[in-house]
């Protein structure tokens, strides 16, 4: 078997690669057990891991380190470089191909299995859910997702702390390129009534400056402050993502605009506000890469979960009901929380994404809903407390 | 007695406040204990929280909690303000005055102590010491600066693991606006030899746009990626924040001008890399708020050394050798760590900063030596381990 991570690192695709390694060892039906290294880069490369050389030991370092060991790449295969991976896999021998990513890793895994079978190469292909966006239509929720958002849940309650001593409005953005999910966390934050974040802005709802400014002014009166979460990803009616039109224009392979990595968006939100609000005190901070590999910022179900898809997918595909699947992961309907996981067709995750629903989004437009917390609370774990006088 | 929080908060800026206020507490001497809010803004407008209140409970959750829970300000008090504060005190019977902070609010403590004295108002004042930019004089190292110097290393560690993954030129900026203790910090983040940051730029080396670009083409030569950590501080031969040009041009009263909040310098050097060095990716990120502020990333030295400083104030105080005085943190010449809480002439700490020392310094000009990472690693602790394959 080969396996790769491809796409946006995450806290926990390690313990997804750790899941599948080591269910691939309990099983006599695998022999080599072979990582690539920057994903399908990797195989093109011919540059692979023995991953049955590790000792459990090391590998459980792995789980627990940020960041895809094996690599990552964003890079949507041609038929030439299928041709090129069925030559490398047809020369060691690889019958299970699982890769590791989001919705675009997905569609990358896709196209592998389906010019697989034109190309009459035996091959299971398996793709294992990860982004940290949770923004795949195969399952309730991602690996990745609740540690990301936990890590933005407890920026946004310390940031909301130093807010309230300084006063004025702190501008957070919060990744998530097409999906609110991550911004939405942010809500978590909140215990008091007068906790941030006061205002949250969605890629799902349209932005409108006057109405951002009319917002601000409304929570200055009545907080004597204002922390507003917003999604890197907040476009107008024209749908065109207003930081990709402040940015650099860069795009991946799949066409993905640069909108991480750049404090483009909150600079230009707080000029707004202190030319349009007369507002003295505004601050900006882009939360950046830090939400997905800041070391020890996990949660622990997400980590539970992550490990259990990737040894899933290594089960499922012994199974052999699917020659190219995902595994869905699936919330029970039980007031306890609870998960399983299915193989579903690949498709199912692959290359669309899902929105943060209707119903998670408070009719005002900016702010999310009871039934979002009740949703995500589970995901993220309990944050530190914190008192005030 | 008063006590008051003034500055940037920290996150263990509250542990000073408890101690002082447990102190007090244990004192047959002291009869009201107040906090202003917000500083002398407080005190000037008779905003006032009786300390003896809260149960030892609730005050050792404050303690855990990151920003200031008085709330902050940034103001120089005016000799009008001084007269103000004295009629508050002398309304109020006090006898106390506890100022916590970095040197600007040292200095305000020292104004006020001279100014009662002026006025022949009986004040013993004392300054407690605290700044995430380690750059009091009087101290051997500042409480704060161990907790926020641990998140820059973590974010530093987790951000190189993110890079090895995707590649290319990752640009972090870090907190100080004149020292660069806070961004020497990052090179705890490194383990094995081709762990970033690859480079790190301080304030106290004039920076040149030339030799940056010649850094990062020669690291990205040798480690194929590149991690620089770059203080908020840096600035060109003329001495004038490279990032105080490109910024909103806002001061406080103390004529410090806005560096944090704003992304623009990170954005402006990965620009000039993308033109001059020709690399491809290069991302930024700002760390901002978060590195003061993030609950649970604190060093365990640093939260107890606070707590120690703002009980060794109360008592110096008490003591009565000096009416205005701060308590310098002074380091035992033994192997082992070890600390001391003196009291000294508060002008040893006000106004004036201090630098990295050169000897902290690397002769190339964007590195520090192993003598910093020996003196700042106690103060930070033992970070997370991360593993590679």
């Amino acid at each position: 078997m080969v396996v790769a991570q491809s796409g946006g690192p995450s806290m926990v695709i390690n313990e997804s690669l750790v899941g599948a390694v080591m269910a691939a060892r309990g099983s006599s039906r695998i022999g080599k057990i072979l990582g690539a290294r920057h994903g399908i880069v990797g195989i093109l490369g011919d540059d692979y891991v023995d991953l049955r050389k590790p000792s459990a030991k090391k590998l459980e370092a792995i789980a627990r380190t940020p960041s895809s060991a094996l690599g990552s790449c964003r890079r949507k295969p041609s038929a030439e470089d299928c041709k090129a991976i069925f030559e490398s896999f047809r020369r060691l021998n690889v019958g299970y191909f699982f890769y590791i990513g989001g919705n675009d890793s997905a569609d990358a895994a896709r196209i592998v299995a389906e010019e697989a079978e034109k190309a009459g190469y035996p091959l299971v292909v398996y793709h294992i859910p990860k982004t940290i966006d949770n923004d795949l239509r195969s399952c309730d929720h991602t690996p990745g997702y609740g540690s990301a958002a936990r890590f933005v849940a407890s920026a946004i309650r310390g940031d909301d702390l130093d807010n309230r001593a300084l006063g004025g409005v702190k501008i957070d953005i919060v990744m998530g390129r097409d999906a609110g999910f991550l911004t939405a966390a942010s809500a978590l934050a909140r215990v008091r009534e007068d906790d941030g974040p006061h205002l949250i802005y969605l890629p799902e709802v349209p932005f409108s400056e006057a109405k951002f400014v009319r917002d601000v002014k409304a929570a200055m009166k009545r907080f004597g402050r204002c922390v507003c979460a917003i999604s890197e990803g907040i476009r107008g009616r024209d749908g065109v993502p207003i930081g990709a039109k402040l940015g650099t224009g860069e795009t991946d392979s799949h066409g993905n605009v640069q909108m991480s990595g750049t404090g483009a968006l909150g600079d230009s939100l707080a000029r707004l506000l202190k030319e349009k609000a007369k507002i003295k005190r505004v601050r900006a901070d882009t939360f950046g890469y830090l939400q997905r590999s800041f070391p020890g910022i996990v949660s622990e179900t997400d980590r539970t979960e992550a490990r259990a898809a990737g040894a899933a997918a290594v089960a499922a595909a012994l199974a052999g009901r699917l020659t190219k699947g995902t595994i869905a992961i699936v919330r029970g309907r039980s007031r306890k929380y609870k998960v399983s996981y299915a193989p579903v067709p690949i498709e199912r995750a692959a290359k669309h994404t899902r929105s943060l629903p209707r119903e998670y989004i408070a009719q005002n437009g900016h702010d999310v809903t009871a039934a979002f917390v009740e949703y995500a609370r589970p995901l993220v774990g309990k944050l530190p407390e914190c008192e005030i006088l």
